[in-house]
C-alpha cells in the first residue's frame, strides 16, 4: 500500500510501516488530504472545481455540505465564505471560496500536473480571460435563471416555472450560442485550440440545461452541439457526475 | 517635443526631425498609439479599463463609440466586442473585450510600470482572485441594477424607477458591505493590504451609487467609508472623471 499525499509543490509517496499497517490508531502520521472541498456535487459552483481538481489529477477530500439543511449557513461554514454559499476550499492554511478563484488558484498551482488548464504567452492568456469573462458575466447569469426555472423548480416542488423569465433568458442564450457558433466555428474550443478552464467552467451549467427543453438551442447550433459533446466526454467530468450518483 | 510611443515592452522616445515638425505630413511614421480604447467614459466598463492605464501610467488612443447614435451595434464595432458592448480595446493586432479581461492584461502586461496592480506569491493572489469575483458576481450585478434605476433612469427620463427592484438590491448590497466592513477592518483593502485591480474594479460602480440615496449604506459603515474615500481619491481616477466631464 502507497499513501500519496499532494502538497502544493511536492508529491510524497508514503509506504507504512509494518506496525501502521496493523493499527492505524498508532500511525506516527496523520493523513489529511492538502486539499478539502466544502459542498455538493449537485452545486454548479462546487461542480466546476471538482471538474477542475480532477482534470489536474490533483487529491482531495470531499466534506459534503448538507445545504437542505442549511448548513452552508451555520458559523463554521461561514468561516470560508462569509457569503454562506458553497464550495468552500482549503489547501492547507490557505481558505478560499467562489468557484473561478479555485479553479484559477488550482490551475496554476498545480502547473505541471494533469490537463494544462491555461497557458500561452500573454496574448494568447489575454483572449482565454476575455472567454472566461463571457462565460462568467453572459453565460452564467443566464444559465442560472434556466435552471433555476426549468429544472430545480419542477425537481423540488418550488413553485410554478416563470415563462416570462424562460423566454427572456432563452433569447438571451440563443443570441449568445449565436456568438458561440462563430467562435467555435474558427477555434476548436472557446478560449483557443485546446481545451481550457473557460470550456470547463461551462460544463455544470450545459449539465443542467441539457436535461430541459432548452437542449434545443445546443443541438441546433453545428459547432455548439459538437463542443458539448466532447467536453462532457472528459473523464474528469464523468467523475463528477459519479459522484452526483453516489448521493 | 518628445513623442513618447509605447509598445509592449519598449518605450521610445521619438525626437521628430526639424522636417517633421515643419510638416506633419511628411512624417517618416505614422504616429499610432499602441493601445486603442473604444468606448464611452461614461460606460462603468470603459471606465474601469480607463482607469487602469491611468494607473499604470501606459499611453493610449480614446476612440469615442456614440453609444447614443448606437455605434456599439454597427458592424465595424462588432469586431471588437460581438456582442456590441464598449470597451473594445486593442494592442497593436489584439483585439479584447470584457473590461476584467483588459484590465487583467495590461496590469501583467506593464508589470513593471506605474501602480502594482496585482502581486504577491500564488497563495495572495489567489485571495486576490477570491476578492475579484466577489466584485464581478455580487457587487457588479446589484450595482448595476441600482445604478439603472436610481441614476439612469431620472437622467435619460427614460421611466420609473421601479421600487420593489431597488428595495431588493438594496437589502443583499447591505449585506454585501456588511461582509465588506468586516473585510475592511481587518485588510487596509479588499484583495490585500495594498491597492489592487480588485479595489479598482469598483471604482466605477461606486462613483454612480455615492450620487444617488444609496450613499448611505456606504457613509453608514466607517471602514467602507473610509476605503471609499481612498480609493476615489487616486489621480488615476481623476482623470477618468475628467473625461467625463470633456464630453
Ligand atoms: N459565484 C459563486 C456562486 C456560488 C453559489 O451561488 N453557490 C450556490 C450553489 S451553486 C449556493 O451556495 N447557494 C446557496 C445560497 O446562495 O444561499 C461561485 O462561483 O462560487
Ligand atoms: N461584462 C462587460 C459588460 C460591458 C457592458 O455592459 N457595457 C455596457 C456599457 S457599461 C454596454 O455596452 N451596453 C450596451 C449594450 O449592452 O447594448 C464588461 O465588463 O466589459
Amino acid at each position: 500500500m502507497i499513501i500519496r499525499v499532494v502538497t502544493s509543490n511536492k508529491v510524497y509517496n508514503l509506504r507504512p510501516s509494518p506496525s501502521f499497517v496493523e493499527s492505524e490508531s498508532k500511525s506516527p502520521f496523520t493523513i489529511m488530504a492538502a486539499i478539502k472541498v466544502h459542498g455538493s456535487p449537485f452545486s454548479t459552483a462546487t461542480a466546476r472545481v471538482l471538474a477542475t481538481l480532477y482534470e489536474k489529477e490533483v487529491e482531495f477530500e470531499f466534506v459534503p455540505v448538507d445545504m437542505r439543511a442549511g448548513d452552508h449557513k451555520n458559523e463554521s461554514f461561514l468561516s470560508f465564505n462569509p457569503f454562506g454559499q458553497v464550495p468552500g476550499f482549503e489547501h492547507g492554511d490557505l481558505k478560499l471560496f467562489e468557484s473561478r478563484a479555485i479553479t484559477k488558484y488550482v490551475a496554476n498551482e498545480y502547473a505541471e500536473k494533469g490537463t494544462e488548464l491555461v497557458f500561452g504567452d500573454s496574448k494568447k492568456k489575454a483572449i482565454i480571460g476575455v472567454w472566461m469573462e463571457v462565460e462568467a458575466h453572459q453565460f452564467d447569469p443566464v444559465a442560472t435563471k434556466l435552471t433555476w426555472e426549468l429544472a430545480a423548480k419542477p425537481a423540488f416542488s418550488m413553485g410554478a416555472t416563470d415563462k416570462a423569465v424562460v423566454e427572456e433568458n432563452e433569447a438571451k442564450l440563443a443570441k449568445l450560442l449565436d456568438v458561440y457558433e462563430c467562435r467555435l466555428a474558427e477555434s476548436k474550443y472557446l478560449g483557443c485550440e485546446s481545451f481550457t478552464l473557460v470550456d470547463l467552467h461551462h460544463l455544470p451549467g450545459i449539465h443542467y440545461l441539457m436535461g430541459t427543453e432548452i437542449k434545443k438551442l445546443f443541438d441546433s447550433r453545428p459547432h455548439v452541439s459538437a463542443w458539448i459533446a466532447d467536453i462532457t466526454s472528459r473523464p474528469a467530468w464523468s467523475k463528477v457526475l459519479a459522484m452526483q450518483k453516489q448521493k
